[in-house]
């Protein structure tokens, strides 16, 4: 029988981008201890991991659920996926669409990597619940930020560990205008303040222009994306609490 | 249309050991072309790894179905494993049962993790079939080599890859005695001998004690079921050749 006293824990992919921060809020809302794990593979915007120290050092101030709940922060040396890669997200090429029609930051079945490591954390600390912010709203074409997919692996994970695991994913079905508004219902004008500051998503890791909705060029494609959901959500709308 | 003239590929998860040996050569009677992948995670017997070589360069003298189809070999740093890993397999504590009646070389999921890198390699390759060494019947107890675990992965890698692999365990319902009986149909007496010769086994890494089996401390369980496995091909039986 499920013990509804029992404490409840969860690790959270968190990138230091925007969807995985406010995943962490989200989590932070629900269970009584959270820990997080970041991976290291030489991505060209490694002011993510940069960024993601300051957001869990300013956390607690900025959104006060997550006192006594924010536990340990997990950081795994994936540089093998450069082995295996050669895209734009790890090397100096273009941000461009290529032949297959997927972006070519691509590296195939990067997601299935790192929840299965994270699964692999979970399973050693005792924590049922992993939650990631991939979403199928976002149009990026990743396979591996599907439903199909996620629950596939969450099959595959549990036969493989002998586990109950889950793969919680509570961005998938909502755009990043939504995405902002969940960070204002969790955490009001407060958390959302962090998230502009202290999250990162310029693909070309630019600190240096900082716009309404953070920080970056302005014109790659996580730029584009950030901003437009952001101007989407400013400009309110149903169900939506602007600024 | 299935284009059966079409030129088949495979990649075989080889690790050095006697069963992932075998699975190269039924790999080379199958496929036009074939190449291997081999992981190097701080194992303890480290020596697999040295092996592996060895037996790769021996392969064509021994079994004529390799000349012009063993392609490239591919070595992944999975050194990142230690540090989600405890375990007698990468440290030096004794080999024994832990509590959960998981042996204590268990890394949560490490299969899930090496034949997903294993298919983010053959997608790059343009490689179809993936052929691993795992068995139900060798009473190890990992779930992760359980036929469950792998028909479940294999849809989530191609739901999160958007592509067709398979993943072949020719293995799966054999045991060790029948692994030594395929080796034998595949290749003879020759490629039994490179088998005993140039692959390994034993936990302890030991290759000064040589069985007719091969090398090994003769009592460690690895060494256990490859001797044993070993002997009763050797005694024969039903459908069995003996050496």
């Amino acid at each position: 029988m499920l013990d509804y006293a029992a404490p409840m824990s969860a690790l959270v992919l968190f990138s230091g981008g925007q969807d995985s921060a406010v995943c962490l809020a989200w989590a932070l809302a629900r269970f009584d201890r959270v820990e997080t794990v970041g991976f290291d593979y030489g991505q060209r915007h490694r002011v993510e991991l940069e960024v993601r120290t300051a957001f869990r050092e300013k956390l607690v101030a900025a959104y006060p659920r997550a006192e006594g709940r924010l536990g340990e922060d997990h950081l795994l040396d994936l540089s093998v996926l450069g082995a295996i890669s050669d895209t734009a997200l790890t090397r100096d090429a273009e941000i461009a669409m290529i032949a297959s029609g997927l972006p070519n930051t691509f590296v195939p079945g990067r997601n299935l990597l790192f929840l299965t490591f994270a699964a692999a954390i979970a399973y050693r600390r005792g924590i049922k619940h992993i939650v990631t912010g991939v979403c199928e709203t976002d149009y990026s074409g990743y396979p591996d930020c599907r439903d199909d997919t996620i629950k596939a692996l969450q099959v595959a994970i549990n036969l493989g560990m002998e586990s109950r695991l889950v793969l919680e994913t509570p961005l998938m079905w909502i755009d990043k205008a939504a995405t902002w508004a969940m960070a204002h219902d969790l955490g009001g004008r407060g958390l959302v303040e962090l998230i502009v500051e202290d999250t990162h998503s310029c693909y070309l890791g630019d600190r240096s222009k900082r716009h309404d909705w953070g920080y970056g060029c302005g014109t790659c494609p996580a730029c584009d994306l950030r901003a437009a959901g952001y101007r989407r959500w400013a400009e309110g709308g149903p169900n939506r609490a602007a600024p």
